[in-house]
């Protein structure tokens, strides 16, 4: 071998052994041992856990690949961030951060010594201890990857506008096989070699899942490199068994790799020229499970996906007990640990120090980085409404020029962006192009518009993507805004849970701080896919964000432009939150002026006096309305209604915070009960116009004492290609039948409900002849204007 | 140019051209136009659409490429599905089943005349008439493409055990960003060359998305190459925009890749020898729009982004009616359809025949091919319980068993396969393995187990592309069972959105037959994720399905393995729906024989005599339960208040179907009010117990009369690694929280309710020093027994 294949002197090679060894005895030794951390008794089975937990297979690839970072990071002094892909690979992580000191400052009991390991290895996926994943409980981390698929667009997150950043991220040979890690590869298409940091991919190979082999591990090598190079990056294989080889192998590898990441970055930041490079990744296939026992009970075990898990499991079975005592003791931790139980001051200096150590990155800890956005004054954007329903608007076209300067007034601490799954012009938000391009560093031609490699804003055509990307950048400290297609959220339900477990752990770890909030705009909703069809047609987000916890989910229905900007600039504001906006992107009736609309959000949930008439009195009817469209159909039936009864009493009430309808002892935005009830009375008809499932409004409402009297109106999974109007007719949700509705339930009308059926019945008949025939709503529906005053 | 570049005569050629012009015109017309549909008279305002759908941008692609797959058809009578990746594709889609014939049979009133022209181009994306899509309405689809990704996993999916088919699948090159999309390439390592049929993969590189340019446009076709090699496939590249040139290259590729496919299965099939072929696929790379305005306004437009949707839309500007009548008329419209409007029969025998039409392909409308699953006696199967709780058992082991022989009874038949995301074992259905391998066709070495090019059991760890596998299965005909972490199939919540879409719109079609239902068996659930942690602990999949359609929702929660054996049984037997059991894998006790299991599955819900106490009467207190955990929990408690109050009257309710709780007004399983009334009684407290997120269950019974004395216990997202009691205490579903409910609420126990409090909090902290001391539980939570007789 040439000196160029072994960088690692025979001493540092013994050294890199002894690191290894002793990362590898702690990790077997937190998923087996309650006590006896270091072998001074003979091994009993009182001292094992009645349970065992934490995965095996993937854990000394992770301790191989952080020992040869932190050699990296001694010698070239690199900020690293550690994003762990594989999944329950904690131990291993654990046992790292712990051998470089940084577990005992983020945890004092954990001590260096022989108490601290014991209660090391005692906490391991042990009730009240930690979990088996890299979850906020571990420094260093950003990334939980309880749920696969997700590591490699977090740690572009990360690294975006982090230009002295780098983030490692193994993947595992599993997890590769997921949907959103197999386009996240692509991510290289949008990092910028000069203001942005960069990403070290490592490609684990060690062939095995639960119980099955990888996809990559078994396509031949030609395949893979191919693929790799398909992905646009240098690809540099490292595969072996053989422990001192692959040591001189990866070093040889990790040299290459970071040479190559410097390069790439001192020509891009030196000459401007911001060509997309073939970045290196690594791809290191080594056995399954290595350097555990080879086989158990006769099976194959080492290199096996036996060793996916635990190896062996019942410590009762025969010789079962002895073979974890061999294994632990093949790490000779009695030259590893010096009497007191610390790790040998000679091993140890193989960790950096201080911020440089993986579990120490600042970025991973991003909520102590964040600074709060400059929010210019959304009163200067504000459309001028003088009498309600006067004027038109695109509530999300002016939403995007205060987007658009808060990009502007950003852009310098290059702490923000936004998000989009190619949807942002079609959400009508272009405006924010004219602040900053799109973020873009393939191919381009000289008639493409807005794209730039140090663009902010972020569009690919996978939800997973951005919302993984975003997720990476909330978590290192900056801030996001994310608009979608309402149906197609969905395709982040699961992440969305993730990020939201997350949040509520890492608000039980005293050191952890607050990140910024995620937020989301969905617009081209239900109401308003008319167009686009049955498939484009689900409010059903908003159901599946309720159910997280109290103090992270929020739910904001702005009627309007004004209030929209309201609501957003406070859900920038905020921190450590799901919060979710639906809006209208189509030209609609604008009903506050700005201060009314401030006034409004600001209660989150009130009675429009101007559009009610019971003037303080006992209503004979509240209509209520959560929405852009429903607040429209409802604004229409109560004009029909006064019409045609004037001296019914209307209560006109608007929900923009959709939470206060919950009761206040299960969300802290809810409304007492006495507040509650002084809207929607105790015993009164209240016809409930709603965005989304209408038995979500019963869902939140059910301890409220006039509960019963609720009538919703909302998506009933009824749609098509069709017209707005007659989406709402599909689902009910049209004044029409908000009056019929109402006629029924005010027992003063009593007498009226068959005339009332039969004028609804003319009416909808006459509506859809004119569909039929024109292929758009009625003149009187599209030009429907609010005429109290 | 040889003979072998240039396969098509010019004759050929011009025919070509033809048929591809009156597929485009058509295309155009339906954007375009409301009447007049073959511009015989000078084109007015009036005639146009008001709004104007559908995108241009793929269809003169999609329209090209159907015309040389029916070459192929027509030469060598292949059975081809035409998978339409796309979105809002339907303009060709439909032109070309128009064109031969088929849109006529299915719709005889879309005639082929001048009449059938004009309700061809007025219902395209008009109200009432057909969406933008290749949906349930469109002849030969399985696949909407409303939301991008699956095409390929549906291809897939379709070909399983269909020897003989061929799914040609275009992926549009923004659908190929998509995760979902990306990682199905790799389907190719399942499929079995001799007994399944094959996927050419087409991918559709015209550039642009709505507003950006495409990924894989704008890497260097290197890179594209080898990316598609990675993945495992011979691309053959077909580049161009001059439509001669174009047409015979086409020619040459789909020669090439049909005569691969050929020799591949041939080779296959008559050798045996099933090593993964590099099968082969074809992109396509053209302009957007291709044939459409070169210029809009001065600005670019065909082959850029501005072409994606409709070059232009707003006829009122100067020159764009005109401008639309000059590229309508470019098709020369007069030269391609005869006087009375019918397509001229020289063009028309361009399309092949009867069932070998894309459009008429039978495997395009699975129902009508679906055969009955052979399924064994469940009572062969069952745990034999004697007395209730007597015996453990562990509920979806023993459902492995007869899973294995349903498989093996229809192994012959090839129309079951099993799917999970590598998770099969741990879900513990591992006897299925007995009756087939798992499908794998990537490399093998001898130690492996189990894996097979033939086998039936699906693993990929994608949720995705098993999802979307199965659908495109199911879709074809055929049966399928998914199992899964009950926290992880929230990754396909947006797929089973849109597969409850397709089957919602296909119930409306008359010519859709029904199709076996989707049915998922969530295991690993909620409760018994302990070990893994809040990552891994979410129910919320209930709530997800819950707002679907009601003929189309169904969600069982048997409680233990014989009940699990009935509800699977009856899920396999049934159709158009999405059925989701949720049962545990965990050892657990057995309630109910199977004679008692058929009798409660068969009503849904049902009072537990043997766990009852009011025999007959009117109790003091009902206590309720759905799911394992909570009924053990139920039976806990009840026994704790029978030992310490005997004469309270308690009644047990189990719930095995949830949607009997609702209304039967708004579920077809909803229990009637007065059997709702009869069970849970007028105005008795009711202690509920519940699987999922508590507010569920409130929103399920809102309308019922004793709604307000529903006291439900549930998951209020509160987990972490623990045992699995303490995961009941941690969300207050415990036996000693539901006892303590249950003396709050029922007013003669008033005087004991602070004695019970103090008792509780006695318990639970003895449970919490047990299990902080040895990590699991206490021997008598582990170890309880029912023991009433």
């Amino acid at each position: 071998m040439t000196t160029q294949q072994t960088p690692l002197s025979a001493q540092e090679l013994a050294l890199f052994n002894k690191w290894w060894g002793a990362a590898n005895y702690l990790s077997v030794a937190q998923i087996y041992l309650l006590a006896n951390p270091l072998l001074r008794e003979n091994l009993t089975l009182e001292q094992t856990k009645p349970r065992l937990l934490g995965h095996w297979g993937t854990t000394p690839g992770l301790n191989f690949l952080y020992l040869h970072l932190n050699r990296i990071i001694r010698e070239q002094k690199k900020s690293i961030l550690f994003v762990a892909g594989p999944g329950h690979g904690a131990p291993g992580v654990v046992a790292s951060t712990y051998l470089e000191g940084t577990y005992t400052e983020y945890f004092p009991e954990v001590t260096q010594d022989f108490e601290g390991l014991e209660r090391l290895v005692k906490q391991f996926s042990f009730p009240g201890g930690i979990p088996s994943h890299a979850a906020p409980t571990t420094p260093g981390s950003i990334h939980e990857g309880g749920e696969l698929g997700y590591s490699l667009s977090h740690a572009f997150g990360a690294v975006f506008d982090n230009p002295d950043l780098i983030a490692a991220c193994v993947v595992g040979d599993g997890e590769a096989e997921t949907g959103p890690l197999a386009t996240s590869w692509h991510s290289n298409k949008f990092l910028n070699p000069a203001t942005d940091g960069a990403v070290l991919p490592i490609l684990h190979l060690n062939g095995y899942k639960i119980a099955n082999p990888t996809v990559l591990a078994r396509i031949s090598s030609d395949e893979l490199l191919a693929l790799f190079r398909g992905y646009g990056y240098t690809p540099i294989l490292v595969e072996g068994h053989e422990p001192d080889l692959m040591h001189q192998k990866m070093a040889v590898a990790m040299d290459q790799a970071f040479a190559s990441i410097t390069a790439i970055q001192k020509k891009a930041r030196e000459t401007g020229d911001l060509t997309r490079p073939l970045w290196p990744m690594i791809i290191m296939r080594s056995p399954k499970g290595w350097t555990g026992p080879k086989t158990v009970d006769g099976l194959r075990t080492e290199g096996y996906w036996r060793s996916h898990q635990v190896p062996f499991s019942d410590l009762t079975k025969p010789g079962h007990l002895e073979l974890l005592g061999e294994w632990l003791r093949s790490y000779k931790p009695e030259t590893l640990f010096d009497e007191k139980g610390t790790l040998l001051p000679e091993i140890r200096a193989l960790a950096p120090h201080g911020e440089l150590r993986m579990s120490a990155n600042p970025h991973a800890n991003g909520g102590a980085l964040k600074r709060p956005l400059r929010l210019p004054d959304i009163k200067d954007y504000a459309v001028s409404v003088t009498s309600p329903g006067g004027v038109n608007g695109e509530s999300t076209r002016v939403l995007g020029t205060w987007l658009r300067d808060v990009m502007r007034d950003n852009l310098a601490s290059r702490n923000f962006r936004v998000w989009s799954p190619d949807e942002n012009n079609s959400n009508r938000l272009g405006a924010v192009l004219d602040a900053t391009p799109r973020a873009w560093d393939a191919e381009t031609f000289d008639y493409d518009d807005h794209l730039a490699p140090d663009g902010h804003v972020m569009e690919i055509l996978s939800e997973h993507t951005c919302q993984g990307w975003l997720e990476g950048y909330l978590l290192t400290g900056r801030h996001g805004f994310f608009s979608c297609y309402e149906a197609f959220i969905h395709i982040v339900d699961s992440m969305v849970n993730q990020h939201a477990k997350w949040l509520k752990t890492a608000k039980e770890v005293p050191w952890r701080r607050p990140i910024a909030s995620l937020n989301y705009l969905l617009t081209s909703h239900v109401w308003r896919q008319d167009h686009n069809g049955f498939s484009h047609q689900d409010p059903g987000f908003i159901d599946h964000v309720i159910n997280k916890k109290a103090d992270i989910a929020r739910v904001y229905l702005p009627p309007d432009a004004n209030t929209l900007l309201w609501v957003t600039q406070h859900c920038l504001k905020s921190w450590d939150r799901v919060n979710v906006i639906v809006a209208g992107k189509q030209p609609e009736p604008q009903w506050l002026s700005m201060d009314a609309a401030i006034k409004h959000c600001k209660q989150g949930i009130g009675m429009w006096e101007w559009a009610s008439n019971d003037e303080g009195s006992e209503p004979d009817l509240v209509m209520a309305c959560a929405g852009d469209v429903p607040t429209l159909e409802t604004l229409a039936a109560v004009s029909i209604l006064r019409h045609h009864v004037p001296d019914l009493k209307i209560r006109v009430v608007n929900v923009v915070d959709l939470l206060t309808m919950m009761s206040h002892d299960q969300h802290p935005h809810g409304l007492e009960d006495a507040e509650f009830d002084s809207l929607f009375t105790l015993d009164k008809p209240v016809i409930f116009a709603f965005h989304g499932y209408p038995q979500l409004i019963h869902k939140l409402i059910y301890k409220r004492i006039n509960a019963r009297n609720f009538h919703v109106h909302g998506f009933r999974e009824e749609g098509t290609t069709t017209t707005p109007f007659d989406m709402t007719v599909l689902n009910h949700l049209d004044r029409y039948h908000l009056v019929l509705n109402a006629v029924r339930r005010v027992p003063k009308l009593a007498d009226r409900a068959a005339y009332a059926a039969q004028a609804v019945r003319d009416k909808l008949v006459e509506h859809r002849l004119y569909v039929d025939a024109h292929g758009e709503d009625m003149p009187e529906i599209r030009d429907w204007k609010w005429l109290e005053k």
